[in-house]
């Protein structure tokens, strides 16, 4: 890197003490040197291209402006689309974001968490991975202002801005139960996290309410890391099985694009030989000869909420924390007949 | 926020100088400090929750370890991936990736790279807007060190990494003429970003080695702020005219994505109406109902080598400059018959 340019540098250049062109510099019209002087001073300096070092001001302010974006993997769509709206927002406050991902591995996001607190990020917003809760428990003892988002751990008082996970699923089952199935997969992760238990919840709570008793064999859960391993397998349970469902819930929507890919191999026709709901939209839908009934998360809500929340209690430590719990709708199409 | 654990707090504790404390923990088993005594502060420290502070550190180095990544989308599947791959690179060199969106517009992407600078980045990775020329010569003026990934500007010697547009459209449309299609439509932006121009450039050339001259009604360019209005328009005049064409090269994966909805909505098959070529992948096009052939770009080798070529010129701001040319593959599916 180039040498900085100094306030020396620039008070040699001006003919002026040092002192002058720190006032001039930090303190603008306020800096008791006359005006002509001043401007003197501020040329010079934008001349030479000198740049405040923002590394000492947040040394005094013990405010470095970022924050901390801890997501399963920015290159699925639904996390890339919620850190533009979070990069979006938090320009608004002046505010960088440093992102990672973590696999859904709690090892990965506990050295991300570490990786960021050592570089003075001044808060998080985190997707939790599944057993990450002591690291969670850890950045509250700490009291480093976080905002949880899609998941939370509902044993600890934290902010937190998530969908309403059991309605949607419930309410989309139901879908599938008005159009006349009376056998219903669910296709979900094998997570302990609560917004994965809460959709597998809305499912079941829909069935019991409809008279029935939930199917085991009706729900299948997939390792988040054996997916396209897996799926295959699980979906040929479900329909090829000597009493098929006719009708699947898929709980995510990489769950839905691997599921249907497979549904697509065995030349099944949706909705005719099994109908379909998705939790969750993809561009990837946008081709499917069936269009899809989803289920549409509230993700500009989810972005700019947990932002406003988190800088909020960056500024005020002491503030009380937010939970919000946000809406999501059912978009019928054909695929849910 | 929580008041932060000094040295003081822990030379408190453990009865001992600060000065110790610091040789403890700054200098580890070289400190001068007895072992039994070393263990103790270290005990202390990590009981209190120290953090060693790396605003402080970064002060005394002068390097924030921290990358800023300026895209023209996060949210954009390319880009979106590409992040991914950046990410997982730096952290391999103990570097954070701060990022930013300038939605193609030269403005924003000043912002960006002064918001960056002002937070003492050590690099940049920039994949330019246009118009964005002058900014890059501010930044190599300034001798702050950065890598253009996917586009670059000729007239200047910078470090990028990026495919070989040319040859790559040049194979395509190629193809497409092997195929028998004399009349052939190219669906591109209207930029002059060097990238898309050579992206042109090879259609044109292919065209001409066929001993034809490419027609510019042929050619439609698309305003990068008003694709969904104008790509409608475009796709028709190309298929529906007097003398429609037979087959279409889309320069980019966003343009194809709406051009085959258009496609679609007119009701012609692909291949058998109009054969298609696509720049670049996406999941969108999993489903599409004709398997598509498309140009691969090579985004983990244009990620890794742009955060290695970074790493290296800011430790070594005299290193020679590095421009990679990364080749691209054409992957041959049903579409281009």
């Amino acid at each position: 890197m180039a040498k900085k340019v100094s306030l020396k540098d620039i008070a040699q250049k001006a003919g002026v003490s040092i002192a002058s062109v720190s006032y001039v510099l930090t303190k603008g019209n306020n800096s008791g040197v006359g005006p002509e002087l001043s401007e003197k001073i501020k040329k010079i300096a934008s001349e030479l291209n000198y740049r405040p070092n923002q590394i000492a001001k947040s040394l005094q302010s013990g405010k470095s402006y970022s924050i901390g974006l801890i997501v399963a993997d920015i290159s699925n769509p639904f996390f890339a689309n919620i850190a533009r709206i979070i990069e979006d927002q938090a320009k608004k406050y002046n505010y960088t974001v440093i992102f990672g991902s973590s696999d859904e591995m709690a090892s990965k996001s506990s050295d991300l968490i570490t990786f960021f607190v050592n570089r003075q990020v001044d808060g998080f917003i985190i997707a939790p991975a599944e057993d990450s809760l002591e690291q969670i428990k850890a950045l509250q003892k700490q009291n480093i202002p976080f905002v949880l988002i899609d998941r939370y751990f509902p044993e600890i008082d934290t902010n937190y801005v998530a969908t309403d996970n059991f309605m949607a699923t419930f309410k989309a089952t139901n879908k599938l139960i008005e159009s006349g199935n009376s056998e219903i997969g669910l296709i979900a992760y094998n997570s302990e996290l609560y917004h994965m238990q809460e959709r597998i919840n809305g499912y079941c709570k829909a069935i019991e309410e409809a008279g029935c008793s939930p199917k085991k064999s009706n729900i299948k859960k997939i390792d988040f890391s054996s997916l396209k391993e897996q799926i295959n397998k699980k979906v040929d349970e479900l329909v090829l099985s000597d009493n098929p469902v006719s009708a699947i819930l898929f709980a995510t929507n990489t769950l839905a694009l691997y599921g249907l890919k497979r549904i697509d191999a065995l030349k099944l026709k949706v909705p005719d030989d099994v109908s379909v709901i998705v939790f969750d939209a993809a561009e990837a839908f946008d081709f499917y000869y069936c269009p899809l009934t989803y289920i549409k998360q509230p993700l500009f809500e989810i972005g700019t909420n947990a932002v406003d929340i988190l800088v909020d209690q960056i500024d005020k430590p002491n503030k009380k924390l937010s939970q919000v719990c946000i809406k999501s709708t059912l978009v019928e199409n054909e695929s849910s007949k």
